[in-house]
C-alpha cells in the first residue's frame, strides 16, 4: 500500500462534469488500495471573482490578512464539491481546510511561508480510510488567521503534504500530459520526458515552461519528494522529477523561450570601482529582479552596463535608474522591451564543451543577431529580438534534440 | 462607553454599493465612542449559488458536513468585503469566522446548536479599540469541523454574541424598520411598535411575520438580551424587544397571517381510548409538526380528528397516516391545502375576555367562515380558507387595532 498526493489546478475543477472526472482519477487510485491525499485549487476564475469583489470595494487592494480571508474562501468552496463527487460515487471522504490539514506558516499574508504541518488530524483521516481532500495555497498563522501562500501555492501545498506524510509520490495534474523539451504547441518534434532532475525542472519553470510552481520544485528537492507531472485529462503516465534520473543520450533536456524580459543599457558610466556596486544596489533597493548582467570593457574612461529585468518591472527599473542619475553620472539609458531569452537545459551539458557552439550555430544558421548570452552549470540563455523567438527556439530544438 | 452587536442580512450586504452602507452605519457607531461587534450574513445570492453548485454534484444533497463547509465560504466571503469596506473609510476593523469567534457547537451539521462562546479573542480585539465582523451562521464542533446554524442562523449568531459579551443592545438590521401591528404592505392603518415582549415577537415570528428567527428571540428572552430590530436604509429607531415594556392602550400588538398552513381530518376513527395517542405519534416519529388540533365530540361509536400542519410537511403527513390505516381503521383522510392562519397577539389580552369576541366579529362581519380557533395565553388563531387572508387581517386590525 501506498500514500499518494495529488494535486488538482483550479481548471480541473471548474465545472461539474470536471469535478467527477477528478473524482474518478482519485477513487481509481484508492480503488488500488492506495491511501490518497488530494490537493486541490479554487475552481476556475473563482480567484480572478473574488479579487474583483475586493477591487470594487477597495481599489487599492485593501490589507492583505482581509485578501487572505476573502480568497481562502475559494478553495473551500472547491474541496467541498469534490468531496460531494467522492461520496457520490461511494467511497469515503473528507474535506480539510488548510488550518485543519494542519498548515501553519508565517503572518506574511498573501505570501506565505510554512512553518510546519501538524498532520495529526491527516493520520487519523488516513487510519479511518478517508480518502482526505486538502484546500490548497492556505494556511494559518499563530494568530490563527487565514493566510495564503502566494502563487502557485498549491503545488506548494501538495509537495509540503508528500513531504510531512512521506508520501511514495506526489502527482501534479495539469493540462499537458509530462514536461516537454520544448512547448509542443509551438514546437515540431518536442518530446515528453519520462524523466528529469529538480534542478533542470527548476531551470525550465523559471525560463517560462510553467509546468510546476518554482517553490514547489525546490520543496521537492529539499525533502527529496518524487514529483510526477501528468495529464488530468488523458490517464497515461508523465514525467518523474527526481534527483537522479537515468543517463539518456540527449544531453539536452529542453528549450524554453521566456519573453517577459527587457533589456536596460546605461551608457557612458564612469569608468570607476563602485559603479556597478552603486548601480544594483539602487535595483535592489526597488526590488528590481536582475537576470543577465553585461559590461563593456571601458574605453575613454566610460563603459556602458546592460542588463535584463522582466517586463513587468522594467518602468520601475527605469525610473529606479533616473533617481540616481546624478550620482551615477552616465550619459543615457536605452531601454529595448522587445526581447525574449531563448535557453537550453541539461545537466549534462557541463562536461560537453560543444554544446554552446551548436546552439550559436543553430541561431546564426537562422538569420537571428544574439544581443546577450548568459550560462550556468546547466543551462545556457541567449537574449534576441522577440519576434524571432519561435524561430529560435524551433531552430535550437531541432539541432540539439531533433 | 456602550457595547453594541449589529446584525446585517444577506440583502444588505448584496453588492459594493450596500457594503459601505452597512459599513458606514457601522462606522457612525464608533465614532460615538462604542465598542462594535457586527455579525454579517452571506452577500444576496450566495448560498442559493453554493447550493446549486452542491445540487450539481449531487441531487440528493451531499453529506452535511461537506455541505456545512462548502456554506460557511459565504459568510467568509462578505466578512472579508465588509471589513475592507471600513479599512478604506479608516477605521480599525477584523473580520472573524465562526470559530475565530469562539463559537462552539454541537456536530449536527445544517441545524447545529451554540455550545459555547469562548470570547476570548473578541475580548482581545475589542482591547485593541477594533470594530469586528464576525461571520454569522457558522461555528465549529469538537472535531474542529465547520458547522451551520440552520435557517435564521446569523439572528442567533448575533443575538448569542450579545449575550455573551453582554452587550447593551443586539440591533437587527433588516428591510423594514421595526416591528408592526400587522403586514404595512398588506394592511392599511398597521402601525410601529416603539416596544414589544419577547413573548409577544416570539408568536409574532411564529406566524410568519418573519422579522426575526425564533431562535433568536427565545435566546434573547433565556439571557434577557434587548433587541432593537430596525431599518439597514432609513436612520431611525426601530422597535426594542425586550421582557417588560410600558403598558400601552392597547391590547392587541399585532395581527399576523400564516399561509403555510394545511388542515387534514381523519374521519370516522374508533372512539376508543388511545386513538389521539397512536395517531400524534406515529405523525411525531414522521417528525411532523402539528400545529392546532380539533377533536369532535363521538357519535355513534366515531369519532373524527382534524389538525393542522405547515403546508409543506402536509405530503409526509398522509403519507405517514396512509401506512396506519389498517391499525387505526379510519373511515377516510381529507386534507384542504387552502388554508391560512389568522392570528393576534398581545400580552395584555388573557386579562381581557372579551378579545376573542371582537376578532370573531369582525371575521364575521367580513362574511369568513372560521373553520378552527386555537388559544394561548397572549395569542387567539383562527384557521380560514386563503383567499380571505388579507381580508381578515384587514378586517381583524381595523377593529382591534384600528
Amino acid at each position: 500500500m501506498s500514500l499518494i498526493v495529488k494535486k488538482f489546478g483550479g481548471s480541473s475543477v471548474a465545472d461539474a462534469e470536471r469535478v467527477f472526472r477528478v473524482a474518478s482519477i482519485i477513487t481509481e487510485e484508492y480503488k488500488k488500495g492506495n491511501d490518497v491525499i488530494v490537493v486541490v485549487s479554487a475552481q476556475g476564475d473563482t480567484t480572478d471573482d473574488l479579487l474583483e469583489k475586493a477591487y470594487e470595494i477597495n481599489p487599492d487592494g485593501g490589507s492583505k490578512r482581509e485578501i487572505d480571508m476573502l480568497l481562502t474562501a475559494g478553495e473551500q468552496i472547491s474541496i467541498a464539491l469534490l468531496a460531494m463527487a467522492i461520496e457520490k460515487l461511494g467511497y469515503p471522504v473528507i474535506s480539510l481546510l488548510g488550518w485543519q490539514a494542519g498548515f501553519q506558516t508565517d503572518a506574511n499574508y498573501g505570501i506565505a511561508r510554512i512553518r510546519d504541518i501538524n498532520a495529526e488530524r491527516m493520520r487519523a483521516e488516513l487510519a479511518k480510510r478517508n480518502i482526505i481532500i486538502v484546500a490548497g495555497f492556505q494556511g494559518i498563522n499563530k494568530y490563527d488567521d487565514l493566510t495564503t501562500l502566494g502563487r502557485g501555492g498549491s503545488d506548494t501545498s501538495a509537495v509540503a503534504i508528500a513531504a510531512a506524510m512521506k508520501a511514495d509520490r506526489c502527482q501534479i495534474y495539469t493540462d499537458v500530459d509530462g514536461v516537454y523539451s520544448a512547448d509542443p504547441r509551438k514546437v515540431t518534434g518536442a518530446k515528453k520526458m519520462d524523466e528529469i532532475t529538480y534542478d533542470e525542472m527548476l531551470e525550465l519553470a523559471s525560463l517560462g515552461a510553467q509546468v510546476l510552481n518554482n517553490r514547489s520544485v525546490e520543496m521537492a528537492k529539499k525533502y527529496n519528494v518524487e514529483l510526477e507531472v501528468l495529464s488530468s485529462i488523458e490517464p497515461k503516465p508523465g514525467t518523474i522529477v527526481k534527483e537522479n534520473v537515468k543517463m539518456e543520450k540527449t544531453l539536452i533536456r529542453g528549450v524554453a523561450k521566456d519573453c517577459n524580459v527587457a533589456r536596460i543599457s546605461i551608457i557612458g558610466l564612469n569608468d570607476t570601482p563602485g559603479v556597478a556596486f552603486k548601480l544594483f544596489n539602487q535595483l535592489a533597493q526597488a526590488k528590481i529582479n536582475v537576470d543577465i548582467i553585461l559590461q563593456s570593457v571601458g574605453r575613454d574612461g566610460t563603459k556602458d552596463i546592460t542588463f535584463t529585468t522582466p517586463l513587468t518591472q522594467s518602468k520601475d527599473a527605469m525610473a529606479a535608474l533616473e533617481r540616481i542619475k546624478d550620482t551615477l553620472q552616465f550619459k543615457e539609458i536605452i531601454s529595448d522591451n522587445d526581447c525574449a531569452k531563448v535557453s537550453i537545459v541539461g545537466a549534462g551539458m557541463e562536461s560537453h564543451p560543444g554544446v554552446a557552439a551548436k546552439m550559436f550555430e543553430a541561431i546564426y544558421d537562422a538569420g537571428i543577431n544574439i544581443q546577450m548570452i548568459s550560462t550556468s552549470e546547466i543551462k545556457i540563455s541567449v537574449l534576441i529580438d522577440a519576434k524571432y523567438a519561435d524561430k529560435a527556439v524551433q531552430a535550437v530544438h531541432d539541432k540539439l534534440i531533433g
